[in-house]
């Protein structure tokens, strides 16, 4: 499956091209949080139950869960996307799509019946329904009642609602993490929005009894020592996050004049990257690898990029210099 | 389920004890690897499939497997644990026991039957079969080739031998990530041996298909950027790994003397830890813990306690104290 954020991959598709590369193909925030010094015992010792318990305080405090008994810490989001599957039965799955690909892949490789289908209103009788909201690639957002209700109707049969927000952190869109039910279950991403997508620390927001068995899945000490401390206090960090929404704004924004000074139609995107046609994709797409800027292109939609934000000034000018 | 390594339990225990606390109740190496320094952009970009391939690479030559192929990185060996029951249809399971619970919680909780046998001659008809070698607490090692025979009867069933070389490292004993096929599966915990319990680090050995299942169970990045580089470098240093060995035997053998002259027979134990049976151990156990020394005891086996190896000088002293 293709994947963002490799620069071998890029270095093996553009060999002649600049070093450094520039890496515009996650949407992780190019401006990481400020990692506090970590003691040393953090990479030694087993992490203690105190310590995870204190993450998922962080944790259901940011994202407005009503308690620490509705997270489940993971060692990163795509962990949980492989784990849900395998804790169903085998039933009929609908993912709103397109979207990330992993979703899909996970419940097939599950033994699940996967459908992918362009709306909430198109998921039939499906048992399971995955949702990333806002979605990735085109930034689309669902209505929060909808989800809601969708969530409350699977749950009624025993059904589930899988909301993924790992690009909700700096968005304005409501997030189902305060509305948490036994029918769904919220993933939110920490690499994405902290900048820290190496750190691996993500979380399964739901319902008490529907979270420990994702926890049990996982196992005790499923994340590391500096992962809970830094996860900690970053997420209990609001100043810094309230600052990264409003500063990776104004650069999305910023992105957007320069894509469409390129002839790009700016399809949609969140804070962290940006999606858009062009009428040569293909080619604009080989210009910046040969100048060293790794971009997302789609298989099946070769008439889009998906852009990440650079990270300064120096990555910006180069940039612009190829969407001149 | 009752587990070595918190802190927090032991000062609940023991709140009038005094600070700091030595904690024996692992058997994690009290001296670690010195951990290079790691680049910002490990914590921060995602990990990329040139550094899990590093890693591979380096687990492979440590471990003596035959090549990257045979092996899985995981975010410690524990989540391995919880990931292999998923990936069985259900089976008859029989784990040689006592040993470390949670194989045969794991098991069962992926929906197999479950019993404990005390030798590899009493699995009878089970189509999967658990051994820890060397066995966690008692140190018992089981002869390769007869592991090796059930591997192979098993594989031809269709069927799974799973041996846990958590303690391996240091030991002579003989290890079967040399010998692996279809029906065998070899766990190494890194943690452990490099006294980075808290990195979150561990290894699956198994022929490419199996090794391929087991890593698709897992996804892509489940291993965090530091782990990559921190493992790749210990890995690859096989001075600091003779060296700790030796150590750590003369540290165990120090041990050892000091609970026999405090009436401690010796039942067996690997050199990162040591199972001793005492005529009054909950008394000792509770002497311990009012001095601030943290070990293990067993519920089901009250005349026993296991002791991790003290990290300096200070902390043999005071355990010598205790066992004067």
């Amino acid at each position: 499956m293709a994947h963002g954020g490799d620069l071998g991959a890029a270095r093996a598709l553009f060999p002649e091209a600049p070093e450094p590369w520039i890496d515009l193909s996650t949407g992780i925030n190019p401006v990481p949080y400020p990692c506090p010094a970590l003691e040393a015992s953090l990479w030694q010792r087993l992490p203690a139950a105190a310590d995870a318990a204190a993450l998922r305080a962080a944790a259901a405090e940011a994202y407005g869960a009503p308690d620490p008994d509705h997270v489940v810490p993971a060692p990163g989001t795509q962990i949980l996307i492989e784990t849900l599957p395998r804790l169903s039965p085998p039933a009929r799955v609908a993912v709103i799509g397109p979207t990330y690909a992993e979703h899909a892949a996970a419940w097939a490789r599950g033994g699940h019946a996967v459908v992918s289908v362009p709306e909430l209103t198109a998921v039939g009788d499906a048992a399971i329904v995955v949702a990333v909201n806002p979605n990735n690639p085109d930034g689309r957002v669902l209505a929060g009642d909808e989800l809601l209700a969708l969530a409350r109707d699977l749950g009624r049969r025993g059904g589930l609602l899988v909301v993924d927000e790992a690009f909700g952190d700096l968005e304005p869109a409501p997030s189902l993490a305060g509305a948490l039910e036994p029918g769904l279950v919220v993933l939110r991403s920490f690499g994405k929005t902290y900048g820290l997508a190496g750190l691996r620390l993500g979380f399964a927001l739901a319902v008490p009894e529907t979270a420990r068995g994702i926890a049990a899945a996982l196992g005790p000490w499923a994340v590391s020592g500096p992962a809970l401390a830094i996860g900690r206090a970053a997420l209990a960090d609001r100043a810094w996050r309230a600052e990264a929404a409003a500063a990776r704004a104004a650069d999305a924004a910023r992105l957007d004049r320069m894509l469409a000074r390129a002839g790009g139609a700016v399809v949609g995107g969140t804070c962290l990257f940006r999606l858009a046609r062009f009428p040569d994709a293909p080619g604009l797409y080989d210009r910046l690898g040969a100048a060293g800027i790794y971009v997302r292109r789609f298989a099946d939609r070769p008439d889009l990029l998906r852009f990440g934000l650079p990270a300064d000034k120096g990555q910006w000018c180069r940039l612009s210099r190829v969407l001149r």
